[in-house]
């Protein structure tokens, strides 16, 4: 009859979706300007003009037969090609267009990596706090996604835990810098380490550990930290990118996977990639959409909103006693809540109509998730009602 | 280490393709003019002004923060209300916005129906001759794909075999009508004795039998052809939609799932097909894409340079002595090859310069698959050369 695990999933909805959805219906009551909704990761900033401008002139310049064409399953050449040259411009790399995969959205680009380097049984790894996602994608696959606990006090990697947990069954490691749910960047400090220590146990265990990184947020880095480019600090890595975030165009669902040329299996793992898309009957995002941000490569949208909305609430908030490691990056704040159990100190803040998501679901307790890619004025505005919220805890 | 399923499946390379790419790589030596390429079914009008100038207005006048943001994961809500309402207006059905899922192409839609109503190990059965990358969509769900084999003196279902087949391990039935490779549709006759197969089945097995349908011809139907709408004889049905064939957009990956309200389980499988996205980390449909198809649910691009083709391309052929059912929709022929080796025949064609798909990949042998979405003009200058070949038989 039908699959089960799939009626199964149904019933697992996502808390930060559901408190977004709570949001939205608070708005209709009381007004959009007086819910001060942190749940979700929508950006708030417009896609850059460049983007705007090649849809419209890809659409009224070409002939549309040929627009419109099928793109070649891994995706179309011109635009591969393009994102490997970006590549290497910005961090000295050597991608050429055969290691480049156009897939829709870095989620796509994570699921294809783990199917095509495990077999069901197989573990992967990945770092506390965490984007909660990660389970569906990976357990579709049929490996095990294992959570090492965090550094609370930093949110770089907890390396006793990770060595601890790095067994012969684990094939790879997902992790993501820019941190969502935490903002803090790994340091180049913390990268080398992970990978000299990948490159032991590879040795130690005679299979390669393909290191699986999620970089939607590259691109948010704010002024002064230090933001390695993975796939130059560790050879077996498989860059996960999306478009979603540095060109505000999330319902685009559109960015690549690049396979370090330098990789064990590279030019097999992008066909690979190729033959899971045939599987799922997904192919190619859209031919138009890849075309378009091809042309977008070194632009993004304005995201100095973000870091001026980090600035503010960081200050603010650590004035009212909240403990927050700074983000370094991103649109997300991961600060201590100021009771043990972080649901009900959400459901205090929801009571204020300002909602926060509480840590639980990034498999750290005790903290909360803000998304603050609002608008400064609202930031602004919701100040008083964090303290509120912390005055009732004095 | 690396999964050998997908290795593997990088072997097994599209017969369609490859004689496709050696079609490009061939003119580039003789002229584009000068080889007669009906290998792979690529629309050959343009998309329709409706499409292209909404887009433009989407990109022109919506503030881009809200045009490119997240879609709902079931796809956006007035989408899949006007999808609903042109199914209605059109098939005197009564679908609502929960019955629709916007996906990214009909092979999606095949993939999720497949995968929501199956458990690995489960049968599905469909008819010779058939789409071959069905078989890459069902193996990856773990169920089993059997082919049922065809009536070749009409192309319409052969249903002594049917009846052998039809185990209780069938979950589903796929059907392809106006059908790819042979052009044939499938007559209010066909298709109510399969319905009343599948009831009667039903009952003695104790369990729903999904009829996935899949659709993507169902606009291009010949003059005079009685082309049924399949969810209107069987309540059990999953329409599969692209807008590729319709609208020209191939690579634009759009398409939709309709379920059936009468069908078991209606509003659970809609929700499923939204976790199976999930777990693949594909999410919906660029939310563009599908805002600007939702304005051209009435439209097409000019479809009747495929009728004029099928014309001339019957008539010469059946007076050179080929046998030929007559196609009643798509843009596809499945003559009989003028040797029992369908390969050996199209090796001929393939020295004249004249690109035909042996029928083997289709679960038919002895056959050709003849793709006429070319200009007219060529298919007038390839007759000579189809003379050429049938007179090598003489």
């Amino acid at each position: 009859m039908l699959n089960q695990n799939f009626i199964d999933m149904c019933g697992q909805k996502s808390v930060i979706r559901m408190l977004s959805a709570y949001g939205s219906e608070r708005a209709k009551e009381i007004g959009y300007e007086n819910v001060f909704d942190y749940s979700l990761g929508n950006p708030s900033v417009p896609a850059p003009e460049s983007f705007t401008q090649e849809m419209i002139r890809l659409l009224q310049e070409n002939d549309p037969v040929s627009l419109h064409r099928y793109s070649p399953s891994l995706g179309i050449d011109s635009v591969r090609e393009a994102v490997a040259d970006s590549l290497n411009n910005r961090f000295d790399m050597s991608y050429e267009k055969k290691d480049i995969f156009m897939v829709s959205g870095a989620a796509g680009a994570i699921a294809h990596a783990a199917r095509a380097v495990t077999v069901p049984g197989d573990e992967i790894l990945t770092f506390a706090p965490f984007f909660p996602e990660y389970m569906p994608y990976i357990s579709a696959t049929g490996a095990v996604l294992k959570v090492v606990p965090a550094d609370i006090s930093t949110f770089q990697i907890n390396f006793d835990s990770f060595i601890d947990m790095l067994n012969d069954k684990v094939m790879a490691i997902l992790i993501n810098t820019p941190n969502n749910p935490s903002g803090i960047v790994y340091s180049t400090e913390t990268i080398d380490k992970l990978a000299m220590i990948l490159a032991e146990k590879e040795e130690e265990f005679g299979h390669p550990i393909y290191l699986i990184s999620d970089e939607p947020y590259r691109e948010i880095v704010f002024d002064g930290v230090d933001s390695p480019f993975i796939a130059a600090h560790y050879n077996n890595t498989i860059t996960c990118y999306s478009f979603s975030k540095s060109l505000s165009l999330p319902g685009e669902r559109i960015g690549y996977i690049a396979v370090n040329p330098a990789c064990e299996d590279s030019s097999l793992l992008v066909d690979m990639f190729g033959q899971i898309s045939r599987g799922i009957g997904h192919n190619c995002p859209p031919s138009i959409i890849q075309l378009a941000v091809s042309k977008s490569l070194y632009d993004t949208a304005d995201l100095s909103v973000y870091e001026t909305n980090k600035n503010l609430l960081y200050t603010e908030l650590t004035k009212m006693g909240f403990e927050i490691v700074e983000p370094g990056g991103t649109f997300y704040m991961f600060p201590k809540a100021l009771e043990a159990d972080a649901v009900a100190f959400s459901d205090k803040a929801k009571a204020l109509d300002l909602l926060l998501v509480p840590s639980d679901t990034f498999g750290v307790k005790g903290h909360f998730r803000i998304s603050y890619c609002i608008p400064t004025e609202k930031v602004e505005r919701s100040i008083p009602v964090f303290q509120k919220l912390a005055d009732m805890y004095i």
